[in-house]
Order: structure tokens, then sequence, then C-alpha cells
């Protein structure tokens, strides 16, 4: 225990991760870009090691490898992890990683993402391919588009063609999805392995830009576009709860299945919830959300499991130091 | 104290009902339905009696009246009460009740609410009668609507009577009432009788599908639809505290008069804020709303009165042990 | 310590100011409008003194400086500070101000204020001058104007003149501001001279009445206007924090330049988030904003910083005790 530190990289949750790291104590690690290390520095009391790096592609290097190895490192991936260490490196990245490389690879890949979710039996909206008509207004996702930038709308293929034209988009590359009409909602899970335990840490809203200030202006002015910028507490409607564990379960047991040892710690639905009250998944993430950072001091949801405040990165410190107790760690890493 | 139970029905605010039991030192019974059961399992440690129920008329069955007699239950109703119970059998129900069942009944006809709110003297949107002209945007709102399930906009007699035809309502069954221009918010009082005290815990959007999906979509693709789904925190501009407290403060007046000995625990006044900062208040809500699920741990109005977390499940079960301390039981359920 | 009293004017976040102060073991004052009395009665156990005044210009008078004196008061100036006070007054009133009075009168002053921003190297938008052609959409800002109040939009110089006509509005007394596409968000600073440390303690979203209502409704029923009502929560983007610190230092380092001992405290950088995760910063606070309501209990990013919740109330209590302690009293005053 005493010699395991806890390692991220310097975007994300990585504040949330250190600190709860930090409160379960573990020493930390931070792998950070040249030019965020000011930023980080103001909260060096969270930070026992820094890693700096002149660009991504430093992650890869043997002297940063050696440095996590000789620190014991576990590394917390996050949303921007596939983005710092490249889908093709995951492999080759020797420290320990909490949770399972295959699940983030195959979070990368919309089309294998929606498919595992549709298998497990969680309604999700219509995919439609290049050629369809579409019916309905969709969504068209880019590839590797990070945090919503460069999503786009259309409400038929007359629409779909002329913006991706204009936009210079290859549309055999995205996915065209049916934008479902009702109230998005993000679920935050945390699936114990030690525990075997599902638990639900949280909800939010994404706070996006344009389209959030967009919805303020009573005029035409620009097309939507949906980059996460934020993001809004919210509670859930106690009746939803159903639904939300039956999918999260779902999940969890379709994935141990298809990508062995499937989902461990964090992971999120990404829902849209129609007037009738039915939730439709249109993404997961197979690692912790952002949408976290809101409950550092604990959720709505985390206070009915755990009597102190628990954030989803304690959560994952916890975890670990379970997992130490329990001679587990190998288990809980990849 | 040792002897008294708190019970509620498996929906709504009920884990909060029961975690606040919980911390004020009561046992807990949890009246749910069968399909429930593995929901609410998840948070077995807040709950020391399960009562399953196979469908909502079994609560009125004389084993589980008796049951709840045995464990000396004090019921806590909320929003799913009068839909689990029944209106008919709301005065059937043997165990006590926290709070004044009158007020519950009344809550339930949409008529004698708005007129308890205008007789207080707290302002309210103008109500039309079914052959009267229609001269601003009015929301319909049916009898018995769960959440804003079935709610709906109109502009005029024409689309009135086309979208009631459309939509198979019968207009002699539903409020027809002005639609407020403004930003609505939703006020968490609790009205302490035995502390003779009026406290205002927090307050909340909330967050309603379809319509708080639409405003994200540049298009009209569909009506707005108003089904709670989830609630937002706010605080509120700290000068509107005068008129919150002075109608809060009235709706307890007029109550003890109107429906004695009046509302006794939480209530909830829900109004749009205008852009002079007048409130006007269209509907009101007899007991725990759902918004104070985001305060689990404490609202920033909470804290202002009490220096450890206060959530409003809390708090009731808090003026529950107050009221055995001095002797109010009965005062205080009904 | 034990002779100095915290002194706050019954408004905006009074409660906030007064809870902190008692929290770090101060005496407290209220200086409050007969008519608010009853509100902040409710209170009480916040309050060591109330003064009772019948009309904001009362503030000036002798015996009410004197009373502030003798209790060795200091004032904690708010957003409705200069409200009260009045501008001309401002250097005329007698017991310290936490803070810099100076930077007070900068901040009600847009041309100045924006001037301010601008040459600090923040990004600020677009300001038209009354001749000048409107080539995109403007927000009007009227002078004083308290919470957005009559602020309306304009996407023409046709469209301007014609609200400007029938709101009965001087063009030439206002601003004429770029009204730029993206999300709103403000970023709530404190700037410790103590500790030569700039913190982020929270951030919000302004909820504004009516254009937050307007939202939900499908028609074009009214203008949008934008007084303010209320607060959300929000909690950044990770990476938006390099811009965020950026120019919290720069607002810190060109006011110590140009109004100096320069800003001390609390303040906010009020801005446009846009879809390229620019930020462009349209007003600045030079004190204490009503979103810091919202964190009576800390914030996300105040448990960074502190193992206690930690308001920006309470912050400042804590540095008047620091200032204290190490003899710096006067530097933190005006």
């Amino acid at each position: 225990m005493s010699k395991v530190s806890v390692a991220t990289i310097a975007s994300h949750s990585a504040l949330q991760i250190l600190m709860g790291a930090k409160q379960e104590g573990f020493e930390t690690v931070l792998i950070c870009l040249r030019d965020r290390v000011s930023v980080y520095k103001r909260f060096s009391h969270l930070i026992d090691h820094f890693i700096i790096i002149n660009n991504y592609n430093d992650i890869m290097r043997s002297n940063v490898q050696k440095t996590l190895l000789d620190l014991n490192s576990i590394i917390i991936p996050h949303g921007s992890f596939i983005e710092y260490v490249g889908i093709n490196n995951i492999y080759d990245l020797e420290p320990p990683v909490f949770g399972n490389r295959k699940l983030l690879e195959w979070e990368s890949d919309q089309f294998k993402k929606l498919a595992l979710l549709r298998d497990a039996g969680i309604p999700v909206p219509r995919t439609y391919s290049v050629n369809e008509d579409i019916d309905r207004l969709v969504i068209v996702k880019l590839p590797g588009a990070k945090g919503g930038r460069g999503y786009f709308l259309a409400r038929d293929r007359e629409e779909l063609l002329s913006k991706a034209s204009y936009l210079e988009i290859d549309l055999n590359n995205v996915l065209i999805q049916e934008y479902v009409i009702g109230a998005p909602m993000y679920f935050h899970y945390f699936y114990s392995l030690v525990l075997d335990r599902l638990e639900l840490l949280g909800s939010d809203l994404r706070y996006e830009s344009n389209v959030d200030g967009l919805k303020r202006i009573p005029f035409r002015i620009a097309d939507p576009t949906f980059t996460v910028v934020g993001n809004i507490p919210i509670v859930l409607r106690e009746s939803l709860l159903s639904k939300v564990f039956d999918y999260g379960e779902r999940f969890v047991k379709l994935s141990k299945k298809r990508i062995p040892p499937g989902v461990i710690g964090p992971f999120c639905l990404e829902a849209i919830c129609t007037s009738d009250l039915d939730i439709i998944v249109f993404e997961f993430s197979g690692r912790i959300v952002a949408g976290t950072n809101l409950y550092m001091m604990g959720s709505p949801y985390s206070w009915l499991y755990f009597s102190e405040p628990m954030s989803m990165g304690r959560r994952i410190a916890r975890e670990i130091k379970l997992a130490i107790e329990n001679n587990m760690l190998s288990k809980i890493t990849s």
C-alpha cells in the first residue's frame, strides 16, 4: 500500500483524481504538459511528483515509463487519456492502468460502442448508414471528436449532404444517429469488482457551447454546436432508478462477456429521457467522466452509500486500497 | 422514541426520507412494489423492514395496515402517496400520517388548490373557464396528471380546442391557466409546529422532458411536453426572500384557518419570477417535493439554520423526534 | 481580533457574509432597511447588531457612521453596496471597507470597466459607438442597471434605434456591446493579499427572467429580458483552467498598477465560452458576486484549497483574520 502511487494526466478530471488519491493516503504523480504546469502547481499540495512532458508523444518515452514504474504508479485513465496516449499505444504503456484497457479501445470506436449497448438490451437511437433515407432529426458525430466538437444536426438527406459538404466532412467516417427528442442526462456508475457491486454515484447535464447559449437568443443566428464546456448537477426522478440500475447492470454483464474482464470502476451511460420516461442511451464512457467533477465532496447519491465525502476520484482510490487489502490489485488493473 | 418507526412508499423521495430517518435514529419501513424491490435492496442498510406489495391497492389490505401498526410506523407522504393510496382511501389508512391528510386531499384538486393560494393573498395566474376567450398564452393541466405529464400550451381558443380534440381531452375537467412569462422556481419550505417556525430549506428548477431538450434544437420539431424527469439546484436572488417568506407565512396562516390544523412540515410553492421580480405562484404541494432530493447533505439555505447536514427527509425525522420529546406527536400527525 | 466586527448591508450576499464571519469568530453587524428586518430577524443567530435604516440615504448619517465606528466594523461591500451607499458617497463613508473602494467606483462605469479588461490583455467583446454600423448581434446595457434589468438585444442599427425609441432610452448613455455567441459562465476568484495567492473558489450560471423561461416556449411571445433572479452551479471543463487563471492573474496585475493597491479579496470575471473554447470576458465585478451564495458549504473548487467548508463569505472573514494576525489589516481595507 505505502508503495503504490496514483498517477494521471493533467486534464479532464485530474484534480479530482489527485485529491481522491490523497484522501485515501496514496502518493500522487501528475504527467503534465509543460504549458499547463503553472495551473497544476497551484494545487501542488495534491501532487507529490510532476512528470513534465513537452507533447503528447512524450508519454510513451522510456524515461517517462521508467519513472512511472519506479514510482509504482497505477495510471488512472480519463477522457483525455486516449487523446494523450494514442489509441495505437494503449497496449504498449508499461505501468498498470486502472480498469480495462480494452474497454477504452472499444469506447473509441463509435460503431462498436453502440453495438455493445444494443447487444446488452439497452435501448439505443437508430443509426443510419450513409446511403439511407433520413426520416427524422439526426446528429452527425465525427470519429475521435473530443467533447462534442464538430457534431452537427440534420433533418433530412439534403441537409445532411449540404452540411457535410460545407464542413468538408467525409460521411463514410461518421456516425449518423437519430437525435432522440427528450431531456439529456448522464449517469455516473462505479462497478466495484472487489465488492461485486454496482453503485450510482451521480448524474449531470453537459453544458455545451454554443447550443446552451443559443437557447437564450430569440433569433436564429447560428447553427448549434456541441462543445462541452462544463457540467450542471441534477438529481433524477426516483422512479427512473429502476431503468438506470437495470441498464447499468446489463452493461457490466455484457462487458464481462465480450471484453473480459469487463468494465472495472467508473463508467457512464449518456442518455435521453423521453416524456414517456423511456431512457435511450446514445453513448457510453468506459472511464471517469468530467461530470463527476461536480461532486468533489460527494453527490446526493454517493451519500446513500458512504458516510463520508466520496467523489468518483476518491472512489477509485478506495477501490485500489480495497484491492490491495484483498490481494486483488492485479484484477482491477490491466 | 425507540418504539416509533418511520415508513414511506418506495418512490419519489423515499431514499431521502429513509436516510433522514436513520440519521435521526429511527427504524425504517419501506412499502415497496415487488418489481422495485431490486432497486431498493441496494440501499438495504437504510431500510429495516420491507413491506412488499403487488400493486397499489395492496396498501389498504388489513395485513399491510396491521404490520405498520405493529411497527408503530408514522407514514411520511410524498408526491406519489395519493397515487398509491388513492384519494378515496386517504382517511381509511389506519397508521398515523405525518402532517395533515386534509391538505393532501386539497392538493389533489387543482381548483381548490388555486383558491387557497388566492385567498391567502398570494399572486396567482389567471384561470380561464372553458367558454372564456383566451387572450394570452395558457397551459392546460389535466386532473391527476402526475409530474406534469399531459400538460400542453395554447395561445388562443382555436389552438386550445384543436389540441384538446387531437389529444382527446374533455376540457370540462381541466385547469386552463395563464402561462406567466418569466423564470420558474420552486421554494422548499418546512413549517415546524413544534418550534412554530417557517424555514426555507432549498429551491430548485424542474428538469422536464421534452421541453428542456427542445430548447437545444433550432427547428420546431415537436410540441413541448412537461414530464418532470429530474431537478436542478438554484439559489435565489437574496432580495426575493422578502416575498418568498411572506407568501410562505400567508400559506401557513390560511391553511391553519381553512384546513385545520393547517400545513405541518414540508410544503412547496411553485412559481414564476417575472423580470420585474414579481413572484406568481401557480401551484403548491402540501408535502415533500422531489426537488429536495438535491440536498441530501443540506442546501445553501439549510446551513443557515443548522450546523449539520439537514435534508428535508432528515428535517421531517427531526420534527418527529422533537415532537416525541415535547409530547406533541399527536399534533404533527393525522 | 476580538474587537473587530464584520458589517454588511442586508441584501445580495449578506447571509453568506454574516455566516462566514460567524464561522471565523467575528461579531457581526447588519445594516438593514426597516421593511427587510422581518426577513433577517429569521437569521438573528447570525447577527449580533442590527442597524435599522429607513432608506438608502440613512447609511451616510452620522449616527450610523458612529455606530459602525464604535463597533470597530469592517464593511464588506457586495453587489448592492453602490446602490445603497451611492457612488458619490463612496469616499465619505468613514468606517473601513474591505477591499479597494476605487475598484468599486471603476466597476460602476461600464466603459472604464471594459478598458481595464482590454488593457490587461483579456479578450473582450467589440464595443460599438452610437453612430457606428451594427454588423452583428449586440446587447445594449443601461448605466447603473442593477442585475441586468433593462438590457436588450438588437441585430442591426434599425432594430437598435426602434427599440431604444420604444423603451425611451438615450443611446448616448448606454454600452452597445457585441453579444458573443457561446455559453455564459462566471468565475469566482479570491485574491489574497496576505498570501499573495489567486484562488478560484467557484463558478456559476446566472438564472435570468424572462430569458431563461422564454426558452421553454416554442413561440416568440416576448422579447428577452435579463433580470438576474438566481444562480445555477457549474463546474468548468478542466482544460479551461489555464485561461481562467491567466485572465484572473492579468486582472490582479493590471488593477494593482492602474488602481493601486489593486483588487483585494473577491472578484468575478463574467464571460462567454465559445465553441472553440475561447473565453471572452464581457464584464467584471470587483467584489463578491451573488453566484457565490450557491457555495455556502464550499464549492468543488474551494475543496481543492481548504479541508473545511469555505464559502466566499467565510474566505473574506478568514482574510481579515489572517491580516489581523499578520498586522496587515490596513492593507486589505480602504
